[in-house]
């Protein structure tokens, strides 16, 4: 357990409200308008995947959002306010960078996997929260778009994400003209898995989440890592890689009781972790 | 010749029947209703490929199978009596997992185009199967998934193979949940070519075969060892590489046929390998 | 400025039309039917292109084609009457190739968006050329193919930059079978961005690019560069560098004028590079 516990949020007056249910672990940016990805907000959004990340109760991850926009990226008035600063802002800059990046990292790294669950406009590094996310559940008013461009600031950080969920023509099609796209489009570019009615968002997100959470939590873990790992190498390498991965996972609890249990046309039961 | 002629086999009682008819070698896996690959099967299929290689009455290799099931992965029986071995089964396990890995690498490395044609279910490893081959083409009630996450064991090597077919989300979403998808969404994803009705499975199949096998044997084994080298290389590098390689192509026999013929409006003849 | 000026071309009988207008240089391939890249047409684009990398009233480049052909890929008349050279050709092929490559590489390092305007048939090297410019448009009768296969000249080179657009399978599918495909398949491979009708590409063209050279020239040149750096690259590095090309960014002038004008609800005055 750990020491922040990711239980209900008595207080909802915090940047990211935690609900805990079965296993699943909501977390809803909660800065209406703009849940903007300021210096707090990120901070919050990373303690509380810290917590999520050693917290044995906590299978799965859903980021959603309060009111009409899921994020709308950095805080450009924090950034601005800090053009004063000796140095012109550099370092409040770079760590602003720096810090989003490793919010990315967090979420590609948490042993558990992480899904967007979006109502509305993710822009700019809003947009990268959602490419970055192992899945991402959309309504179809949503709409996505990196529009740094149009402020003489590249979303150069908002691409690493994008530019790997979708092909690269999509990606500089974003990138270069900043115009936003509708779901359809964003589920065709690979950004997101599901498109719902904004009726059904939540019971339709809370069933893929249940889905998942139902599975045991050491394979997710083992298959998540897998992912990220050997998707970076090449192919020789990838396999080598995940020959071993899959052997040590045959050597698992979890694993001899899942094929047991397959075999003998019963449901597994998993060990707690 | 390789030892192993890659004749029409006799013997229909194998696991893999091998066919060979105007340069297109046919292998059905042939141990319905799962086509599991056991140590067994892929013996017979590893040993099919590896004559195929050699063997220059081979232009392309179509990977087919018998039955409604193309291939349900691993046999499962035969890797929980390993555990009873006095390592637990892990010797076995890993026998298994790098056979499978070699078995795909050499579907990539084969000089030769490998097509699959899968009419039924291809899943876990058997979708491994289908993302490895170079092209695939399946019937419109064909399905796909990778499940090794409901029984504990992630289908970690599959991934290595469709993740690189599909976009991350799309991966993933199979991965994660484990759910089966459709041919249409299997296209979508890039996972298999053409979706064709059940009837005319064999008819598009044989076509789609018997064009690439018109090709020069000599030009496709340059094109697609290109390919894979290419891929996994920077830009830059890759274009020094495929430079190198299409001055090669252009000094070879039958590159100056082929020009000739395209130039002199008539039928190119290719040497014979 | 650069030597050769980009400016309108008054002599229209050159291999490559050059027209500038409000910050969009239009380079038009003219030598139909088949704008063949021949190593006369490589050089003028070449020439154009760098030019275009040095003149400050180039904010983007569109290219072009005169013809129902874009371009046909190499000129395999001029490739062939080198066979009698008493290396059978081997230096011209290689320079030909070389010369191809760093075309390719050019406009990918151009630091000026490229966008490709197509209207007709993209065949071979022609393809490649789609396949590379940033972006790319065409009418809704284009097609495309890479049919070096058919005349034992695999497109090797091509496949460089269409593998990098598209899903491994349907590359594949182009290289191997080297059939035509039309203007929504491409778009659902990823190769082009936007389909039209033939009497609206120029409108829409126009428009496109225009939107383009709207943006600031510098941070235009800030993001086209980081988007081909940090893909070749792995997740964790490409954020590192990202989030400095980030903070560098952020204190140049036009992001310091573009925020600020967002933020006073104005439109932003770019600096001229």
């Amino acid at each position: 357990m750990s020491e922040a516990p990711a239980a209900q949020d008595a207080d909802q007056d915090v940047l990211v409200v935690r609900q805990l249910s079965d296993g699943i672990l909501r977390l809803t940016l909660n800065n209406p308008p703009a849940n903007a990805l300021s210096i707090a907000m990120m901070d919050a959004l990373q303690a509380a995947l810290d917590d999520a990340g050693s917290d044995g109760d906590v299978r799965v991850v859903v980021i959603a959002a309060a009111g009409k926009v899921f994020s709308a990226g950095h805080d450009l008035k924090e950034l601005t306010a800090h053009r004063s600063d000796k140095d012109r802002g550099r370092a409040f800059f770079e760590q602003t960078m720096r810090q989003c990046s490793e919010l990315m990292m967090t979420i590609t790294r948490l042993p558990k996997p992480v899904i967007a669950e979006v109502d509305g406009l993710a822009t700019a590094a809003g947009c990268q929260l959602v490419a970055t996310c192992d899945l991402a559940i959309c309504t179809d008013t949503s709409t996505f778009c990196t529009p740094g461009v149009n402020i003489g600031l590249f979303c150069s950080t908002p691409m690493v994400a994008v530019s790997r969920a979708a092909h690269r023509k999509q990606a500089m099609e974003m990138l270069l003209t900043g115009e936003t796209i509708d779901a359809s489009t964003a589920k065709e570019f690979g950004l997101v898995n599901r498109i719902v009615p904004r009726e059904y968002l939540r019971t339709v997100s809370d069933k893929y989440a249940s889905s998942i959470a139902s599975k045991s939590a050491l394979t997710l873990k083992i298959g998540k890592e897998a992912f990220y790992q050997q998707i970076e190498r090449p192919l020789a390498e990838a396999y080598d890689y995940t020959a071993w991965v899959m052997t040590e996972n045959m050597l698992a609890r979890d694993a001899e009781e899942g094929i047991s249990a397959f075999l003998e046309k019963r449901d597994p039961k998993w060990s707690d972790r």
